[in-house]
């Protein structure tokens, strides 16, 4: 029973009949992943992943992800030095999304800001400014 | 200066140099949601809005969605009831992603559990199972 194995807890998927997690990346070119701050909860960023950029997420323990506009696999923080140390990786129901567990060096935006969601769809700033992109970016 | 507005913290768009929050929809038919639990700070799930699903989020307070395999906009919890009370919205600094800072009446997932995001990578159950489906979907 799918049930009985998710109401008991923390298990492993092999060792119960939880299903294997299937990641949607036949029907998707990318797949948007939210890098989360492990300490304070805050979401930090979304971009998007392809196969290769997980996988080069978990050998190194840093996240990557691709651009889309750049048509490239990056690593977070390859210029600015604010890189994003892996804690976990969760994946959604669907195996369409995902969630990195990360510490944050610096600040995640490039703007400067902790988090790139640190304005509401009013405009109001409700997010910290933690260092000034004029020194990180050339 | 942008750097004065963004550095003095809660500031109003209108009323300093803080660009407008413009929302990435003309380059995107649906831009990626992700709810997040206003107390616990978990990140609950990942879906997808057009235009018109923010506007009914903003209208009725509630969060609403566009499913991209159905078509058509919806809202959570209209079958199940575990509706999404709407805290606050925000924007990520290239407007192409949003966050839904919500109440979750009952759990987001459909499979029963609090959060979407409830296994790892690794297929390790690590999220809490809430309710029990077959008492929420006919």
């Amino acid at each position: 029973m799918r049930g009985d194995a998710f109401s008991s807890g923390m298990v492993a998927s092999d060792a119960h009949d939880v299903p294997d997690v299937d990641l949607a990346f036949e029907d998707n070119e990318y797949l948007p992943a939210v890098a989360q701050d492990a300490e304070s909860g805050d979401v930090l960023m979304l971009a998007y992943v392809t196969r290769e950029a997980l996988d080069r997420t978990r050998e190194t323990g840093l996240a990557h992800y691709y651009s889309r506009s750049r048509d490239e696999l990056w690593q977070k923080g390859e210029t600015s030095g604010n890189v994003q140390h892996l804690k976990e990786i969760r994946v959604d129901c669907d195996g369409d999304a995902l969630l990195y567990v990360i510490e944050q060096d610096g600040g995640a935006c490039h703007t400067g800001f902790q988090s790139c969601f640190h304005r509401t769809i009013d405009g109001e700033v409700v997010g910290e400014r933690v260092f000034d992109p004029d020194d990180v970016y050339e």
